[in-house]
């Protein structure tokens, strides 16, 4: 059994990762923090939890917290990296949802989050917690860093292309559109249901903080320099990503339904969906999965993949806890085998 | 392995007793049928099933589905009755989540669904698969009729009040709302987002199905006549009920909080919860839990029950999978452990 | 013109007050005050006013609001009683769309809103605005309490009937379901997009606030005490208010429909609707009215009215609007002719 | 006034047609034709034009219509040009809200269509209804074509930055999200509120019926081809497109706030939003306006143009009704001053 510790048990990535962990069987949950609720019963803020997590919020502890096996953040940007290198050397290891350890450059990072970053030199150690790239590192890692929700919806539709030269690493288009749950758990006058319901609008368009995590991870792919534009939008549901891709071809006699099928044939949470299908976030509600279908409309030069994941899951908690299965020599799928909700 | 058959998996509570049965370690899925979609992958109409239901829909075939253990119909009313004297001949056991052999009165049946009973001498032998209230008997039954969902959510409330006589039989109120999946998946005007989202109304204020049905299941508990209003409504989601249920005390001085507690103590799926609590409809959302609070506002004669569940779990597809566990010896919750999905 | 200020204008019924206002022929806005937003455009906080509203917010100023024919107060509960006095003496009229001079009883007010009244000599002169019953008291008033939205949906409801005596007074229940704007704009975790979308629960089951102010308006037709049981719900939907109403008959001979239609034949904002209708919430978006149908099922003794409404505007700024037509001479249904916007 | 028919009246386009012809000072509504409706009064079938509308539905009758002065076709496609010649011949003048009459080309409409065009000769005669760019010709119109939705909200974004030169016509892309009610009042499965709601999608990607009508807007603007990828999706709301577009800058001197300021300076419904902001689609719920924002996302060579309507307004009913006023020499703007709803 893992004995697990989770920092921040209170936003939408916390109560995910508890009915994720509650679920697995090799996991025995030690601890959950948060200063503000401490003492209150988890089940109480999150009563789909009664019956299944009986432990209270306790006032974080890096003692106790560095007697666990695995230790996950799921706190707000900032947090972790100033108790990652103490539970680190207490033999903890680490797998943060934030995104304190996600960009490899401190100062793009401090530019990014708007502070200084506490330790810089763990950054280099970190793994970018992509297992459909890492995979073998992150079975050896000490630190992950949980990849984003925008990042890891575009990267899994982007990635075979990128790779493979197929298109050009310029004039790369993300149009994404989240649901409200990307938002966090705060109270918002921009995320009520009275705001946020029945509308539809684009927001960060002047530059939001997952487009230096994207355009790192497409550069690690090709080796050069990648220009992306991302708009993310907001769109009144609860879970869901959906991304549409935009790429200009440069090899347009390449199977490119082939060359999506090839690369994600062994992944377990990776599906290529059949030529001519537009996958639906509900698709994923729930589930781990990442569905992406591939298109050239009227065999133009401009390429559009669609790609859905439900932000929660495969864009935080399920990803977080497919970590945690490769860090531990797990089944990479154990505890993941949730089916989506539909409808 | 328990070899099963579904009848009719095109609707929401097929989808989701497929999405059930998918992940039950003592089942295997013999055949899904649907005259309409026959030769087509269900993974196909139902895209969150991709990589856990490899069958194709195929032409319903009492000889085939005779030779399963138990057979399921996910129908519109009136076509197990059709099937099922062949089938219990043949061997299968059946749990019927349609309205067939839901009440025990053939000529009532005829009156509220507008066609004659096909097997009224089955209906003194089927057993209605509420196990709170025929555990002993759903072992042992052959067929089972399956409740629906409104009367799962209002008799669960009520019971351990009429039980204990300790409110009046008459002017019982059932204010129940409903999200838009209890109408079911086929093209219809009325229930389209346009139409359906974003606002609220009552429906079949004058007569409604489930009232005949609920008003067996109280005399079934108090011996005696039930005078009940049973207002539905649609509400603006896509699961789940809630039932808000109004009587006038008898017995002032009986506490109630520890009634209903006595009552669901050995209840795997009844929660009742503390005192002051008001359950949400998303706390059960994809869970086989009905929960419950029961209030009596400024201490006066009124008595205002609230019931949550999933109408297509607790309310459908989940107790369906209850009661098949029950029957065939299981582990009454196997399969069952899944966590409502919040947010 | 009448010259109207708008003290806190921040809010959903502020917001909606001015859109009713800047369309209206005989109104011309002078100031639009909030502390928190002071010199900042209207129209900026706002976009659908662009180009409708000009004013910018300014700080509340007692001299220049007392120059104002008339103020409205969309304002939290407990501002508008420490400023009417003075504006009373100003010459300006005052109507409050919060709930300061809603009941006549300063110490019952006291205890339902956890402050002692500032002004409770003012409570026998301030007139309930609810037009169907005060119509002439509204026409002299110089202070106007403008009803809560649930008191606006049941009164309208419930009054023909007591005021007939057709149905006791013991044992009425009053099952209320509410859009999420009810709630207001400010910022709260528990009216998130997140949190309310796509679920249903009541609250305040043990009291609130609007059941003595029903309960006084229900007494005041009836002239005798009133038993009414008041269980508010949060529906996932804008806006809207649908009360399902429940009472005793006490003269099973009586022709219901009739009565409803006699009661408010000559009323603007009150639409009967013929016998076995069910109003839907979405019939009255952005309009005025309140729709209303009586039902009397199976012949029984309990009787249900369903009466729906636009919380912002039947529920608080058109009705706002109507008050003003009335003080001030105007065509009662002046600057409310806007229809329900369906879909 | 005019005398006005309305073909069609049953849909969604339909019902928010005569929503704003009922509120309009010089319309008399003459007949609203259905056939499947025929006899039924309209404000039964759309209960918010209770007391608005008195109508009742009749059969289309060439006869009669051709008495009016302006005939609206609210029809499905292939429908209007059965008829409008001989309305035309009878002296009625046509505004067309389906897609009759928008190509120019009727090889490409019988190939979008997939329908012969019943009377090509009038293509040449029809009018595009897009005002901002037809004015002088809608003006002396016997017969319009008016513009799609999803065309009305790319053109109006697009439009600035191609007159003027300053973006390439290779590589654009438009990427569009709509409300449910943009697929119509129709039983189906696909637009029901538990498919559609709580999700998102993209559809069409292969090719949708508006791309060539954007296209040949976009031609005319610049008087050479142009390359436009334009993908459509499903956002689980009742009204509004949301447009997001893209293109290559070629000019990176112009200052394109001002571009757009002077382009639309004079236009009545759009409004061009200050810099950095980010339009709702619910600042336009109900209202005529598109309003409109540009990026320049990092000062790199993609621009970002914001574009949003309400697509049963704007996108519909509302241009047809400007059209309507230009048509016979009326304030361009009478009737639809109604203000966005807002919540």
């Amino acid at each position: 059994m893992i004995r697990v510790g989770v920092v921040g048990g209170t936003g939408y990535t916390g109560v995910e990762l508890l009915r994720l962990l509650a679920g697995h069987p090799e996991v025995r949950l030690e601890a959950i923090t948060s200063r503000g609720e401490a003492g209150r019963p988890v089940a109480e803020l999150f009563p789909n939890l009664r019956g299944h997590v009986d432990l209270c919020f306790s006032e974080p502890d890096v003692a106790r917290l560095g007697r666990c096996d695995l230790v996950f953040f799921a706190t707000p940007n900032g947090i972790a990296m100033g108790m990652v290198p103490e539970l680190l050397a207490a033999g903890a290891r680490v797998i943060d949802l934030a995104a304190d350890f996600r960009l490899r450059d401190a100062s793009q990072w401090a530019q990014w989050y708007g502070m200084e970053h506490a330790c810089p030199g763990l950054l280099a150690e970190a793994v970018y917690g992509l297992p459909e790239v890492n995979r073998a590192a992150i079975r050896e890692a000490r630190l992950v860093a949980n990849p984003g929700c925008y990042p890891t919806a575009v990267q899994l539709g982007l990635l075979p292309l990128l790779e493979a030269g197929v298109v050009s690493a310029e004039g790369l288009i993300a149009d994404c559109k989240s649901g409200i749950s990307g938002a966090g758990r705060k109270a918002a006058v921009g995320t009520l249901l009275a705001e946020a319901g029945d509308s539809f609008k684009a927001y960060a368009v002047p530059g939001h903080r997952h487009l230096p995590e994207i355009r790192q991870g497409l550069e690690a792919a090709t080796g050069a320099p990648v220009e992306l534009t991302f708009v993310p939008h907001l769109t009144p549901m609860i879970r869901g990503i959906h991304a549409t891709l935009y790429a200009r071809l440069r090899d347009p006699d390449r199977d490119l339904q082939a060359l999506f099928e090839a690369r994600y044939r062994d992944e377990p949470f990776v599906d290529v969906l059949p030529p001519g299908a537009h996958p639906e976030t509900r698709s994923v509600r729930g589930a781990n999965h990442c569905r992406i279908a591939v298109h050239r409309p009227q065999d133009g030069d401009t390429l559009v993949v669609l790609s859905v994941i439900d932000n929660l899951v495969k864009g935080a908690a399920g990803q977080a806890v497919q970590n945690m299965n490769l860090m531990f020599g797990l089944d990479e799928a154990l505890g993941l085998g949730g089916i989506g909700l539909l409808p």
